[in-house]
């Protein structure tokens, strides 16, 4: 790699010509080429046939020496003859209740030894491939489990950097890794398909595959498993909004690139002759609905694509007509965050002449404007429009079709957003130890009071069916295992005891510890849909789960085969550990990080990079997205490219995100 | 550049996680945290928060410093107000044939005063932005025109990679050019637009702008200018047969994503277990019609794919069941090539198990199959039939409706395929010196017997109207210089002239010389349709026109104003000197040099890679491929990756490649 770089190093001091060729001689060698004499003076484009300069043959060799022989073991002559297959694979039995292919050998499982070893490991299906399956996936340990991923798409997206890729400071490329490549660590398998139902007396998850014909022509099949992670993450809450097919959102590469063709198409039609300055302001208009990290850092985003690319390559009356609209339902942008970071950030944004509208609401939009409506102090409300051509929709979340329906099939699911798990991560009202959840399709219980006849039971000593002070510190403890969201709720532990003891016998009955119970829980926040939640879980559960099958020797000779206890014996519940959030506001960044926050401007976006950074799922995207940055500060590419794809000449395959998001573009 | 080297080089030895942070303080830095005390030992998943090794603390704080520094002197705050706009920019006037707004001020033109310089030169005008268009604009001298480039895409693609990139070796990006920056070193304006039509009388070129709202709603307006020059390329060529909106073509970046996304597509529905083996294997075939330079390197490239990503990542029984066929119509492939390197190629190829098939002709192209003839030696005509789900379809170009309209424009334009041009690069029978044609878009007439009466009267001293040894020689020297390519056809001088003076009376009658010039003529090879041929003009085109401006003052003072006369004054003819033709061929390449041939293994594909290399248009193009090359020589990216855009989900307005080509999908 220190030649590699020393090479880019060597060669990119000689960028234009100079290119050795030390094999073919050109033509003409040996006599002055006929075309040097008339009088053009025509040199020939390319120079290739100049020597280079003699100032670092020996390292230039090197490089090549070292290049040459690597790629010369790299490539490979291989033919593959005779693969052996499954015959469950080529043509599999059918069962369950709708009578489907029951898929119990992949195409792969026995073509070679490890593999075939790996096949008849506890199956263990994924159904997602974001942050979730990818945490899972990079922390199994191989040889545990076979492996399934089942994702409509074949890769996993860095999702914090969708805004940069929005507007090009990244390629798109950088933020783009292939699950066949994570999981053929495991040697596990990708199966391009999307979950649609699930049987969980038999254990079978239903996909339909993604057919090159397009969607709908994909089969039913059903894919059996022993564990099932279920990570499919959400889709964007509409709010009741109409207009919403005019929007775009930001949750896949397919959205980026939509977004940042958009933003270059009105562009250049802006710099025509025939736009009118009233059409030029519309198309120049960029309105952002949501004023959370996503919405905050596409407006940032934007706001240096016209900084430093626009005015150095359209006219500049495009910049001067340019406007950005943030438009918040809450009073400040970031709310989530501190205080001081909204603050700043407001701040940073009015000096960047953004228009924030904050405590306003979204009514409809329209192919050429949106309307909002604005609570003002004094409690009229006001109605808004603002012209054009480029709308985000970044509000909230939802479920997705399939998490709707696992809600569904279960008891007790009363969450409107998600699959209520316990603090296992296990489904509940599933078959213990047989269905888990993470990410965004899930919501830790916090629910305390459900357990309450549990917990009594455990703590009530000497079952005079009140809880005194030392059986409610034990009761304490129990919880604090059971929900540890709670511990913070739990802090006061004589104080609450006090508080709830209402007939002050300094002990709690029954009622009064309903009556605790119920405000600790309603206390509890449910922990926040974003990346970091659904990689510490991922990795919890990957960790968990590797933990249950080599210790299952251990657990069957105490006692425990199969689902109930099993978690609880190797591992404790998942705790989420905030390492705080960032975001990006226009060459500065903000940090909370929980108990302090960081915002400033170079140096924070430097900060902002690096996190990043390192949380890179593989070297590969690492060394792309700094060679990204590199170029960008370097300036060589301050100019941000567009491939602009013939999309629609072809059917799209891939057409998962527009399923899900159906109304969106 | 060295410390971004330097500094890519050191964080890269450090891939995982020592990031530096110097300013924020992780929460509990004083206190164990207490998440550690539980079972799990969640290790929190970003470690960012620890300090990186000490042993290269001052380069990273150098590197960072240099970094930061540039990066604080390259961000801008301006804000820009008030940019003068010229009122005919903003209301353009009417006129011309058909009344349309003719735009005579565009919207930057007095916005600085430069720019308001510029804007009184001659104007300009290129149609096109390929390699034609781009050689002009890197050699015309800046200040001398106010430039125009017309192209309805926003950028230039190196096309000679687009197989590569069409498998994904090389990303896209590093690809592409946007053309407003190649335009920016003469300040000059890029048009989003197609051309349409023109008024030759009047010098006005017809454009549709390039709509958001989609094809066929852009506005028709009337492009002034003082020199046209025609670089549009050319459209692919049918031959008559059917069903080619089943095919791919391989002309733009678009086609090159359409193509990656169904390579991938069709191995992953492959390697589900519903497929059926014979499904699989019409999935897994490759067709690619068309034995030139595109199809074989895209089959190589193809090859390549499956050799180095799906064995390592998909279940080898899909490698086992790809095929890849060539179906050629001449007798070998590469037959433009000298006949060492169709050779070689072919003996590859059958190492390589592609099967090629000469001598056949596709038939017709169906949703699953293509239907191809073969004349077999005995003289019948075998029907054959290849599964597939894959045809791309590379076979001879066509004129492109623009070049067909000014074809049908002018006089004596009896060429099928592009507009005639003489050897100065003017479209004959324009108005001298104000239109030209470079590219696919042209063809030098080689027609030397319609010079006879202008040849016979400058050489006919004596004016007896015959030609005798002598005056022979005066004619060739003048036919030399109106048209350098019969040159390689006049080298025998003596022994043409006693060959055609067939009555031996040592002179040449009219008669004689007619069908002398006439067989000289058709002895001429046209050039070829190459990206070199269309860069050697432009280059050529761009430094006359440079010649052209500075010299007006000499020109007047000799008598010359305007067109007849002035190119031959500053500048001799174009002379085309072919440098060789390259093309890989599977981790190996073959060069054409004339009359040296090099074929080879590894050393070759490094010297193709070098030439590409040296030919890119920036300095950022040259960054982005090398880096692309080493990531695959490292190996940290052979598994080459797919973006899938969600395509149908946004209205295409880059339409244009579609339009062109409609019934390519």
């Amino acid at each position: 790699m220190l030649a590699a770089a020393r090479g880019m190093q060597v060669l990119y001091r000689f960028p234009s010509r100079h290119i050795p060729l030390w094999f073919a001689h050109p033509p003409h060698s040996h006599s002055t080429p006929p075309v040097l004499h008339n009088k053009t003076c025509l040199r020939p484009l390319h120079r290739w046939h100049y020597f280079e300069d003699a100032s670092s043959p020996l390292t230039r060799a090197l490089i090549t020496a070292g290049i040459f022989l690597h790629d010369a073991f790299t490539y490979t002559d291989r033919h593959i003859d005779r693969v052996p297959v499954s015959p469950l694979a080529l043509h599999p039995g059918r069962g369950g209740p709708k009578n489907l292919p029951i898929v119990e050998r992949l195409l792969s499982d026995i073509e070679d030894p490890e593999n075939a070893k790996i096949a008849e490991k506890p199956h263990l299906v994924i159904v997602g491939g974001g942050w979730g399956a990818v945490g899972i996936l990079k922390s199994l340990r191989p040889g545990d489990y076979h492996v399934t991923v089942v994702s409509p798409e074949t890769y996993t997206t860095f999702t914090p950097l969708l805004p940069s890729a929005a507007v090009g400071t990244v390629s798109v490329r950088s933020l783009v890794e292939p699950l066949r490549k994570i999981a053929a660590r495991l040697r596990g398998h990708l199966m391009c398909a999307r979950a649609v139902d699930i049987v969980m007396s038999e254990r079978l998850l239903e996909v339909e595959t993604i057919s090159p014909g397009g969607p709908g022509k994909g089969e039913h099949i059903y894919v059996p498993y022993d564990k099932l992670i279920i990570a499919v993450g959400s889709t964007s809450s509409t709010h009741g909004v109409s207009g919403l097919e005019h929007c775009f959102q930001l949750k896949t590469i397919g959205d980026a690139q939509a977004i940042r063709k958009r933003i270059i198409d009105n562009f250049e039609a802006a710099a025509l002759p025939t736009t009118t300055p009233e059409e030029r302001r519309r198309l120049l208009s960029f309105v952002v609905c949501g004023g959370g990290p996503t919405g905050v850092e596409t407006a940032a985003e934007i706001f240096d694509f016209c900084q430093e690319d626009i005015i150095n390559y359209y006219p500049k009356v495009c910049r001067e007509d340019v406007s950005i609209h943030v438009i918040q339902s809450r009073e400040h942008i970031l709310n989530t965050y501190s205080e001081a970071i909204s603050r700043y950030a407001e701040k940073k944004f009015m000096n960047d002449r953004i228009d924030l509208v904050t405590s306003a609401r979204v009514g409809k939009v329209l192919p050429d404007r949106v309307v909002y409506t604005v609570h003002t102090p004094d409690g009229t409300i006001e109605t808004h429009e603002v012209p054009t051509n480029f709308v985000l929709w970044s509000t909230g979340i939802a479920m997705n079709p399939f998490t709707q329906r696992v809600s569904s099939l279960l008891p007790n699911q009363v969450h409107k957003k998600a699959i209520e798990v316990d603090a296992h991560l296990r489904v509940k009202g599933a078959p213990t130890g047989e269905v888990y959840a993470i990410g965004d399709a899930s919501t830790i219980e916090t629910s305390v009071v459900s357990y309450l006849l549990d917990l009594v039971d455990e703590s009530d000593k000497n079952k005079d069916g009140k809880i005194d002070f030392d059986e409610w510190r034990v009761m304490v403890n129990l919880i604090k295992r059971r929900i540890p969201m709670a511990e913070s709720q739990l802090e006061e532990v004589r104080e609450l005891f006090d508080l709830y003891d209402s007939d002050a016998d300094n002990s709690l009955t029954l009622n009064e510890l309903t009556v605790l119970l119920q405000e600790i829980g309603n206390k509890i926040t449910a922990l926040p849909a974003t990346a970091q939640v659904a990689a510490q879980q991922g990795e919890y559960l990957g960790r968990k789960l590797s933990k249950l099958a080599r210790q299952r020797g251990t657990l069957a000779a105490n006692g425990i085969t199969g689902g109930p206890g099993a978690d609880e014996a190797v591992s404790g519940p998942f705790r989420y550990f905030h390492l705080g959030t960032l975001a990006y506001i226009g060459n500065a960044a903000v940090f909370d990080l929980g108990r302090t926050s960081f915002m400033g401007g170079l140096a924070a976006m430097y900060a902002w990079r690096s996190v990043y950074w390192s949380e890179q799922v593989s070297s590969r995207t690492r060394a792309l997205l700094m060679i990204d940055w590199i170029i960008r500060v370097c300036g060589a590419a301050t100019y941000r490219v567009y491939e602009h794809e013939n999309c629609g000449l072809v059917p799209s395959v891939r057409s998962a995100p527009k399923a899900r998001h159906g109304w969106f573009r």
